[in-house]
């Protein structure tokens, strides 16, 4: 048999003979010609069958052939112009090995639910294969700017005494005898690993317990969580618009075949660039009060207002100095005006809303110990986090991108749920 | 101020000033002379301090600062061979930023409890730091090894409807009403996704609510995942010794300083290329009972038997052709000999044991409904996992390393607790 050729790199074979193992994506059937549409992952190529050219077992194969079969497909590659990739397959055999029937999701439209019930399929049909490649993309892109900035990546726990946000919204398990919650941030252990290695990250599952159906929730999303000793706000800001420029900007580059496939628009994604804009929440509430939006000061702001704010800008937005009672508790506050502190959220534009929240982590013990009280939460949990401000506690900032939200975004997909292979909803666990 | 530098890239400031920010790891009094042992997360540097290069707040400063306190160093740099890396600070001024009183973990010896009470500091020791350095490089290692082979990253979920494997080692929560299970494993999604993208694999935390302590065993570990379309056993043989050869000699090349800190003796890890020794369980069985290990054929291979057969070997081994009683439902049998089936486990060198486990998966839907049916687990529940052989089934293997095993090997360290930021043990989920 000739060589197994992945039908990416099928340039490199023009004009030799190859092995294609993949799926039949779709067919023509023109008597004595099989238009053969193979899918092998990396990309699809179209085989053309000639009667003559093959055994009278081979041709009945492309004749019997079925959506989503999978099969062998062995033949010479030619140049085409006309062809989608610039290449096809002139077939010398076909044999299929595994025969599907009745392939439930065929070319005609389908409503969501039969799709997200077969998801474990779905996958397969290309507008999804696109977006799980921006997926990987984005990943990779994320992680190799942090990797070459500095950044050590730890791994912090799932499995968790409690947490640092709103309880009502955990996944309870039994830990021997013991209550466990699964982790809705890493946040707290990058505090104690910057102390040892200056700037860490880390990058994994986080869970919310949300009553929710909206297109920007899931109830088992991943986080990527850089943190940094020594960094003020300022700082902070520089780092994320640095990097989501980046994850733009070399998702562009290489997933533009995928964004293609998708129709997205890239024209304002390529403006992704730094510097991004900074807007005080005061200017923000001043601006959503001109456009006429409900808001009172010391309000979080909401995913309407988000879309509001977004609109003014052709870049994603920074806004920051939050009032310090809508943020959590380990904020710092602004020294010369206390009621705001010093946080930022990053919204993206055409409304995606927030994709990073983050900021300036208090470095004091005695404002840390009296917020723990106040807030009623575990002074005992939270013995280990009030240490890392009384031995050698120091200025440090931190965020969190969502990456779901992120790629969704870059995608333009409008629900979250497509940028997941196997999306956790409220009422949804199964495939 | 003069520019912060970090003292990995001390070099490249030689004769200049530069500003440290950091931690005091250690210190020597000589009077007029303040020796500063300062770490920064990047390497440690020595800062001298003379009485008459600083000002008098200065000069207290060094004086007083204490272990792990946080602390800034502005100064000249300066090559001195005799200094640990070649260089040191001759420093103009000295600012502490929070002083750590009676900081715990001291030079002296501390029990383990001691120690693992106290993780979030623990981590700033210098044999702590090197481990999770090792940890960050095996990651990256990995995933680049992947990425530029042509696997798709792609996560697959923790919150499942039922497990793959033995379920009374399943940590369970509430998911709106129905139970759910934190994954062991991502290897079924994964066989869904190469039917869309060929090779894929996932890498994640993973769960085992096992009553066990040993130093092999934590109930929260990563692991990674790849899975390929259209590959038999030896495929995944190969992968597997190109992988594993790939992430131990760049971490030998990338972390020598760390492995240097941990007193590891490289001699074997350089050895480790491919091919790997293989080994049929048949054989294996062979040499334990020559060496006088009781096992019956058709018993799994324990710790105490991978220790024995890797003992034989300078390299990694591969054990294959396991009985198919002692794997799991999903595993492809021999169709020559269908007691065994085409699993393999590699073990590592030195006692070290299996770090990874994987095979060649089950292409036909009869058997595995079969199997589904004899095991009594869910036929609704793995519907979909049977949809895979319905539509387009494929030969496929994959597999499983485990990152923690792995770093422990490669560091030489005993127990797997030191390989993670924050290890979850047995009565143990603090801090």
């Amino acid at each position: 048999m000739t060589e197994h050729a992945y039908i990416e790199d099928i340039a490199a074979h023009e004009g030799k003979g190859v092995t294609l193992k993949g799926w039949l994506y779709n067919k023509t059937d023109k008597g004595k010609l099989q238009f053969l549409l193979v899918r092998d992952g990396t990309g699809i190529i179209q085989a053309v069958v000639f009667e003559d050219d093959v055994s009278p077992e081979g041709f009945e194969a492309a004749r019997a052939v079925t959506q989503e079969s999978s099969l062998i497909v062995t033949g010479t590659v030619r140049a085409d112009k006309r062809a989608p990739g610039g290449y096809e397959l002139t077939a010398n055999a076909v044999e299929i090995v595994q025969l599907a029937e009745d392939y439930p999701i065929t070319p005609k439209e389908h409503g969501v639910e039969f799709l997200m019930d077969r998801r474990h399929l779905w996958l397969r049909s290309s507008r999804q294969h696109a977006i799980l490649r921006v997926r990987a993309e984005v990943v990779r892109a994320i992680r190799d700017w942090l990797d070459s900035h500095g950044f050590i990546n730890l791994d912090t726990p799932i499995l968790t005494p409690s947490s640092c946000e709103d309880t009502t919204t955990l996944f309870e398990t039994d830990y021997f005898g013991e209550r466990a919650y699964l982790a809705q941030s890493g946040q707290l252990y990058n505090e104690a690993e910057i102390m040892s290695f200056g700037k860490v990250y880390c990058f994994g599952p986080t869970f919310r317990a949300e009553k929710s159906k909206t297109r920007r929730h899931l109830l088992e999303f991943w986080m990527v969580e850089p943190e940094m000793a020594w960094a003020d706000l300022d700082e902070c800001m520089r780092v994320e618009e640095e990097l989501v420029s980046y994850v733009v900007q070399t998702t562009l580059k290489n997933r533009a075949e995928e964004l293609k496939t998708l129709e997205r628009d890239t024209t304002l994604l390529e403006k992704v660039n730094p510097p991004f804009p900074r807007l005080t929440y005061d200017s923000a509430v001043e601006i959503l009060h001109r456009e006429g939006v409900s808001i009172e000061w010391g309000d979080d702001l909401g995913a309407p207002h988000e879309v509001v704010l977004a609109e003014h800008f052709e870049k994603p937005v920074f806004v920051h100095h939050y009032p310090t009672q809508c943020k959590a508790f380990y904020m710092e506050f602004d020294p010369e005006r206390p009621e705001v502190c010093l946080s930022v959220d990053l919204l993206a534009t055409e409304g995606y809303g927030e994709i990073i929240g983050g900021g300036q982590r208090s470095a004091s013990y005695e404002y840390l110990e009296q917020q723990v009280e106040q807030l009623g939460i575990s002074r005992q949990a939270y013995e280990w986090y009030l240490d890392l401000r009384r031995y050698g506690s120091v200025p440090h900032s931190g965020f969190g991108l969502g990456l779901e939200r992120t790629v969704a975004w870059i995608c333009g997909v409008k629900h979250i749920r497509e940028t997941i292979p196997f999306p956790r909803l409220l009422g949804r666990m199964y495939p």
